[in-house]
């Protein structure tokens, strides 16, 4: 039990405080905490403060409450004995999202230590264990000292969460996954930070989407969620900062599994393909600030030119490999990896007519790549490791009648018709071409971040 | 299952669509009411619409809507077969209301049926139940074939909720009681509505408590619920008013069980202690308004002068006399209700000042009350038949010091001190004259409930 939370606290009066609107201290957030992990608070009673807080929101003391005291749940990862700074980065989750498998290899490259803590798959975002998991042998599943091994042989580390670390996030997130509470900026900010603050970090960069893939749809809850976290962060001492980037198509030419390895591992090689080019520009970003924030680079320009030079001398890929190989994946697939890539059916989606690629609802695109069997519909579902959608044109791009706008990829080709139809719907094609969309929009420090919160009243 | 919840509804939209401050339909309702009682929506999912069904409201279509669905979703009474237009009377609770056993019998007297499924004592509001269970062997729990013989023959029965009667509102009341929901006008009003209504009633008085020993305490809600409660049941066909009545002393000059028997058998009997003037004037308009609605009298006022003849006339204290005896109780305890009357132990409270009686707090002498042995802190407990208060003065009064208050009833004298200190910080002796408090102050038609209820947008 949390030291903060006082013993004679009644749960009813807590629920009674939320749903009144009125913020909880500190003690009465961590008693919460600690009554839904010992099982001494009833989901029933547990719901209703969840409901209590979505619709009356949590202020920035009550996130940083409740991040604190999930943190505290459960086992942490303890970074101390790598001998280096621990920086991570996260994001809010996307389609196409494969920056991870750059930004932890340059970061390790340039010297810090990367521990990285990911999620799997749900809805309509892909999930970078499963994308590693199309690696053969690759494990995510490591014990905390495994998980400090490979931090030590290698820089990076990419594992699952244990079922000891954060256990009140496993609690409430299932809950609020039954009881339409999910989308809320405080709830959200408090269940991610509880989880990398856990991986004991000296700084964070946080990659929150928007646009049509992003999870929080609307542009002001996606700002108010990146402000949250960063105040809630830096008052647990870890310097953070988030970049709201762009999510109104996929990120770089791939959406899937192992073909988003590909595509990250051909940039790690220091090829350019043009339809990736925002995929290499927002990893060189996000490195540079992990960079700079994890104090190697005094500004995160000069990050982002320390992690180019990682790419360009091939130490960035050359920890990727070991990192893969620590984690027992076999890094000898990548030798050949058109070879290894065995969809069993392609199919190209050609465009049905003339014009420029000017809106695409990634959401929609995102749930036809889990329809090829990339993705799931249920927590649990199998995936298929070489299923999922390259794209050959972009947003902007013109674009000729039967020109290939994309590829499918599938088990077998009765899985097409679907997703076909999805894509059709979800792309639009006009005659003008469309206003270009900054790559990073905003970037919330901790001095912006509490501007914000103080203008929103939070 | 209720006919009108489609299949195909999912309760997590439902959830979602309360969260956003959107009404539900009647079957989205009857599917979250149904899926409450057959088990097939989870305690936690019920209790996070409870809470936003307590924020956002619940809309006067809402409200008929939960109330019929709730009503039909278990066994229920048929009054058609008693050949009599039945009618009741319910309360919201308050400290020494026993109205009930003079307005039904005098609604019986009139020629009506009076059906009354009743409630026991929790908090600092007495129970109907436990009141009538200090007459030796009076049995409150009839099947609904025993409750159909006494209506019968005496034209009135006063008994306990059934298992399987309303179903589900023993499983949402028990939510909300652990989830800080209770207080919502219109969940209380579809909890006593969905009850009535089981009874098939063709009219309904209600008395709605105002002041410092109801329910709601702030007038605006009390009213909000009696509209909400005439707009229901009048849309489910019941002609119903709401009476606001004042709940800012004890109704009647005694409060607890035995002690509240016997104060209303004396006025049935045709006496007229002053201290129970405003218990007799109450208890007369409500049966005025249920004889004028059970179609008897053509204004509430002819049905006021039928009661009072229906007293005067001990047709009335009959009935009441054969309820009891059709129910086991022992009707030979009334011939010396003094020497029936064993507390144990007597106090007098002596006034502490010299002054009028100004200001009562009602609550806190109902759960003084209580701890005399007369109530209950938890459901299930024990209940002292003859424990209770006497008051000797009422609101208005005026008093010289050492002159008694009331007269506290317990099994020891132990029990005493705190009932004492708490009556002493509860009532407020002044030198200044109250303003007198109606005990009337507003009657809800069906017209005036709809007006009401449109001016606050429900």
């Amino acid at each position: 039990m949390s030291a903060a939370a006082p013993a004679s606290l009644r749960v009813i009066d807590l629920i009674r405080k939320k749903r009144d609107g009125i913020a909880l201290s500190a003690g009465e957030i961590a008693f919460l905490v600690d009554g839904a992990v010992d099982g001494s608070i009833a989901p029933e009673q547990l719901s209703a403060w969840l409901m209590a807080a979505w619709i009356r929101g949590l202020t920035r003391e009550e996130t940083c409450s409740l991040t604190l005291a999930m943190r505290d749940s459960g086992e942490k990862f303890d970074s101390s004995r790598l001998g280096k700074i621990a920086v991570d980065k996260h994001s809010t989750g996307g389609v196409g999202d494969k920056t991870s498998f750059l930004v932890a290899p340059l970061a390790a490259a340039c010297g810090l230590a990367v521990p990285m803590i990911s999620g799997r798959a749900l809805g309509h975002t892909g999930g970078t264990l499963d994308k590693l998991e199309s690696i053969p042998g690759y494990r995510t599943s490591l014990s905390l000292a495994e998980f400090e091994t490979v931090l030590d042989r290698c820089g990076a580390s990419i594992v699952s969460q244990t079922q000891s670390l954060v256990p009140a996030d496993r609690i409430l997130y299932a809950l609020r996954d039954r009881t339409a509470t999910v989308e809320s900026p405080g709830l959200i900010g408090a269940s991610i930070l509880s989880k990398k603050l856990a991986e004991d970090l000296d700084a964070l960069v946080l990659d929150v989407k928007t646009g049509s893939g992003s999870f929080l749809r609307k542009a002001e809850d996606a700002e108010d969620l990146a402000a949250l976290m960063v105040a809630a962060a830096e008052s647990a001492g870890t310097r953070t900062v988030a970049l709201m980037t762009d999510m109104s198509q996929p990120l770089g030419r791939a959406a899937g599994n192992w073909i988003e390895i590909i595509e990250a591992v051909e940039l790690l090689r220091g090829l350019r393909p043009p339809e990736s080019e925002d995929l290499r520009e927002l990893s060189l970003i996000l490195a540079g600030w992990m960079i700079h924030l994890g104090g190697i680079a005094v500004t995160p320009e000069a990050g982002y030119a320390l992690a180019e030079a990682a790419l360009a001398d091939g130490s960035a890929l050359a920890i990727f490999f070991k990192m893969v190989d620590a984690q027992g994946g076999d890094a000898s697939v990548f030798d050949d990896t058109a070879g290894f890539h065995a969809p069993g059916a392609t199919q190209v989606l050609e465009s049905w007519q003339s014009g420029y690629i000017a809106e695409m609802d990634t959401t929609a695109i995102g749930l036809a790549v889990q329809r090829l069997g990339a993705g799931r519909a249920e927590p649990g579902q199998a995936i298929d490791p070489h299923a999922g959608i390259l794209f050959d044109a972009r947003r902007g791009a013109h674009i000729e009648k039967g020109q290939p706008i994309a590829t499918l990829y599938a088990t077998g080709s009765a899985l097409f018709a679907e997703p076909v139809a999805m894509l059709r719907q979800a792309i639009h094609i006009s005659a003008t071409r469309p206003d270009p969309v900054p790559l990073v929009s905003r970037v919330f420090t901790l001095e912006s971040a509490e501007n914000h919160l103080r203008e929103k009243s939070f």
